[in-house]
């Protein structure tokens, strides 16, 4: 790393840690806070067209260049995230939050390679979406463009850090950071190797900025910044995105949770009906795409239910049922009315008859938070009834929920999985991350 | 049409007429209004899923269905919109606003021909964006789906009743329709129809619901209803669309104003130059996709402005030119800095000589409403640096500015042009009211 790069990091990190005196504190007044993420933001703003026009190769040797700096820069990594993990730790942190928190060799490796699984996309940007010729002899294409300025909201994940900042890079979008103020000397640190990348290349370096004030009045100020960020990233708990959706101004890219769907029809290959609903439910529990719900065709659960319960369970998995379900699977709980709507994250499957697929859909309807559903059948017309009429970001037929990721899908990276409707759905990697324009290409044409 | 439908018409005309007395009053509380906006927003989201699986032959059949009701019932129509002009003519509106509000035989028909026109174009749903396999043979394919529940706010003109409730019942979205209060007698009238319309087709009629209360407070709910409506589409006005744009908290399809720049290149052809800048600027002033500013390479000023400013003159455009411009075009009034940014919808172009295509490029970055902008040149590899480089909706080379329209595109219909970046840019017709799920075809298989 070049002496200069190496004083910028270490000059963040100083001014750093007399910010975190204030914590998530919240001294600033609206106004106040709103000026100061004018400074980002007409920074970012100013980068703008410049990314928009730089080269596909300045972006991916920046990424490459990135990653080669995480792996020279490991222990600079490791030593501010040991104080950021002695500082949690100090606080009494949850051990699920400080394990989040707490880089390895492993995770630092991770980064690095995620920025250069990054780097070997396809060009997100200048693909032609979709070409016409009109009776006039106009060629019309359409044609992807970076969607501007990306606003990341996120809490503790310090890889959070890299993957959006290597995402917005890919695709030519400048991106502003704000992590938790519990990992911030991490963040910092991270940021800068980003931004040192860019450098290396000739891009600008703010099209990676971090927030560095964890006054949480900038949270506010970010969310309210409309016309000057085109969209707010929120990731972290339910708690973050609440407040992320409700507050902002910003339009957001959020995904609230994940409570997802196996539904076992008539028709159904047991074998395949336990396989994918042991996995969709217990190969890892605390993510969005782990089924919370098993709902399973009255004609054939005295058949099939036991078994894929037994399965469960064996796993160690609790069940909560409906009354007729217990009455197949007695040693379940009951399920109340609130289980439905519950993203366990856990070792619990909330469980319910249903009649048929029509069933299956009116529950789905009901109580899915529209992320991911399942359908175990070897019926195709019915298969088709269900991925036609369930209007999930992602709808299965005979495979796993935990399937729903941007890796799995072959996007290589995202940085969430949007639950939303507008511009990106499902899993948001760096094709979603853009937005478009119309070329017109006339010989003189003039509209009669 | 059959006796019922025609009583419905009837009634709700004759409730409109106790509401007309309240006009664009202000009396329900915030949440007495979010209350009501509710009845509309649940309707909407009962036809939602039936819409979704609904067959592009009933929807298609409805449309024309609508069509042949506004040819029947075209003295209805006239008669309803008689009453709204009166009651305009006697408020003395502007003249200009009681001809957007005026309908007569053409303006019928050709309401009738676009949702015919909206019939004949493909299927926007179902379509398959992308499909893809994975090495562990999933077969994901991306799918296009209803956007969900649109809401469309506008002023007098009659048509977006008609273009606006078209555009959705093809997109199978449901839409609520609020118009002024101004046109609510003719909205009421052919919202009814195309209700009936749907009805006839075994469709559910509220698909296209009417807010038949023009309480203002009103339009603050639909803002609000975040999670009930999916995306806010205003039709109006600088003012109206502003306030959609600062108060939604829903996601908004906005279009602020379109300050559309031509740019004549040194290496422009000058026959194409004069017949592209007169026809931008002077074919119709008051669309959006009019030319606001002439740049002029200072290269070729001297050569090619007189005779551009000759054609502009000669059709009755005022010119507001620059210092260095107005050396060439004497006749030519002094621009002054608000020029630059005035969207004028009238026969009157501000003009600036530039550095070449970089300096357009900076003058347009810092200008321009990101609608449509043209470059004039016979250099490929200039055209291809505008093209890329500008970040508008639409960028055009040697051709007309008022291309700018999803008709002129093949789009067939579009309900505005989108300034913004998120989800739909520029003309936004049938396909751009999608969203779109990903479909994932397994046969059995397990994350590992």
């Amino acid at each position: 790393m070049p002496p200069k790069a190496k004083d910028k990091i270490k000059g963040k990190m100083k001014h750093k840690t007399k910010d975190k005196m204030k914590d998530n504190a919240m001294t600033l007044s609206p106004s106040d806070a709103a000026d100061l993420m004018a400074s980002w933001t007409r920074r970012a703003r100013a980068v703008k067209p410049v990314m928009a026009v730089s080269s596909e190769t300045d972006r991916n040797n920046a990424l490459m260049a990135a990653a080669m700096l995480i792996h020279q820069h490991h222990d600079e990594i490791i030593n501010a995230n040991t104080r950021d993990v002695k500082a949690a730790q100090a606080a009494e942190m949850k051990a699920a939050f400080i394990d989040r928190l707490t880089l390895d060799h492993d995770r630092i490796e991770a980064m690095a390679k995620g920025l250069e699984d990054i780097a070997a996309l396809p060009d997100p940007l200048g693909r032609v979406l979709d070409q016409w010729d009109r009776p006039n002899g106009l060629d019309i294409s359409r044609v992807a463009t970076p969607l501007g300025v990306l606003g990341v909201i996120y809490e503790a994940r310090p890889n959070v850090t890299i993957d959006a900042a290597g995402l917005a890079v890919k695709s030519g979008n400048a991106v502003i950071l704000r992590g938790g103020s519990s990992s911030i000397h991490t963040a910092t640190v991270l940021a800068g190797l980003m931004r040192d990348g860019l450098i290396q290349h000739g891009l600008p370096a703010d099209c990676v900025q971090l927030v560095d004030n964890t006054d949480r009045a900038l949270v506010g100020a970010m969310l309210a910044a409309t016309g000057a960020i085109d969209v707010i990233i929120p990731r972290g708990g339910k708690s973050l995105v609440e407040r992320v959706q409700n507050d902002a101004r910003v339009p957001v890219f959020a995904h609230l949770e994940g409570i997802c769907h196996v539904y076992i029809d008539a028709d159904a290959d047991l074998d395949k009906a336990r396989a994918i609903s042991l996995n969709a439910k217990m190969r890892r529990v605390g993510i969005c795409g782990a089924a919370e719900t098993l709902l399973v065709d009255r004609a054939v659960a005295a058949e099939m239910l036991p078994a894929i319960a037994e399965d469960l369970m064996a796993a160690g998995c609790a069940l909560r049922g409906d009354a007729d379900s217990r009455a197949l699977i007695p040693s379940a709980d009951a399920a109340e009315d609130g289980d439905w709507s519950t993203e366990y994250l856990d070792a619990i499957i909330s469980v319910r008859l249903v009649d048929g697929v029509k069933g299956a859909m009116a529950h789905i309807e009901r109580y899915s938070s529209a992320h991911t559903e399942t359908i175990i059948t070897e019926n195709t017309a019915t298969a088709e009834t269900f991925l036609t009429g369930v209007d999930s970001a992602i709808v299965m037929v005979n495979a796993s929920t935990q399937f729903a990721d941007g890796g799995e899908f072959g996007m290589g990276a995202e940085i969430g999985i949007s639950t939303g409707r507008m511009h990106a759905r499902g899993p948001v990697g760096a094709d979603q991350l853009t937005s478009f324009k119309y070329v017109v290409r006339g010989n003189g044409q003039v509209r009669p």
